[in-house]
């Protein structure tokens, strides 16, 4: 289970089998079913995840209750409420299986002797970041300029694989729109 | 001029003179007058900016011509189509000087060099892609669940000198709004 985990650090950076088993050490594996939630808002934030097989979602729930999906994640994706991870205060999202998901933990300090001990995993982080920041700022730029069929396009080219698997309603929660407005638009 | 991106580093990682010396060698400083553009969509990103003085806007034009707005920089802050400049390829954004701006420009050769030199620089990137990110995604989550009036009063907790420095045209299309719809709501 942790060769995904190998694979997936390997596209970056090049390890020996010593410096993966130990670095291997440093995750935990973890077994949740659908609907169980890995963060739960208002709690702290152990762990970053690393997701081997299943499918996850990143949902902020506003003052009136409605759901809000901040991110979807599956097979090689990172997910947490990173804010809350990263400085260490209390989750203003929560995280949960939309499938049965392994995952493997990293927990703030391991992370940080991770870094320590092991100087080219900054580099690979460093990458997954500016990723992540990249993706970011093309979703504003498209929530500004586009409308929402051609931001549902985006996403089906983008993750094909993963628009199979993610029920309409949650990606209309993604998109800000309700179910019903996707219909509409033959989504 | 480069005393300020010492200061600015060194809150995160610290550096001796030597260090520093040799890291500053990876900047140029460069002058710009307002409205000048730093970037031109659809030409290559040659550079990362650090902001030593002044303001920038980061636009992205949609097919229609309109402006929006994706990011503002001032002092301490960086700035470029990050896309673009990670990628090497042609901007889809353009950046403009709000006020005369000064900046170091870091290549992407050099940032790579730099990062290779010093490997405690990628910490100190790192933690500023985290930050980029964070930022993000509040942006994303803000957009999705909060009216205009609330954006824009967390824009001014978030930034207060940034606002009284910014046109109001221009928060409208950082907003995603008209400069009327900011009038109506008394912003």
């Amino acid at each position: 289970m942790f060769e995904k985990l190998r694979i997936h650090i390997e596209k970056i950076v090049p390890l020996s089998d010593e410096e993966f088993e130990h670095i291997s050490s440093f995750f935990t594996y973890k077994k949740y079913k659908k609907h169980q939630f890995l963060i739960q808002e208002g709690e702290l934030v152990l762990c970053n995840y690393f997701v081997i097989k299943g499918l996850l979602k990143l949902v902020y729930t506003d003052d009136t209750a409605k759901e809000h999906i901040v991110g979807f994640a599956m097979e090689d994706w990172w997910e947490t409420d990173f804010q809350a991870y990263y400085k260490q205060t209390k989750a203003s999202m929560s995280l949960e299986c939309i499938e049965d998901t392994e995952v493997l933990c990293l927990r703030l300090e391991d992370y940080r002797k991770l870094c320590e001990a092991f100087p080219q995993l900054e580099h690979f982080f460093l990458e997954k970041a500016y990723m992540g920041f990249i993706s970011a700022q093309q979703r504003i730029i498209s929530s500004m300029t586009v409308g929402i069929k051609e931001r549902y396009q985006q996403l089906v080219e983008k993750y094909p694989s993963l628009i199979q698997r993610v029920p309409k309603s949650l990606l209309a929660a993604y998109l800000g729109v309700s179910r019903e407005t996707l219909s509409r638009l033959s989504l």
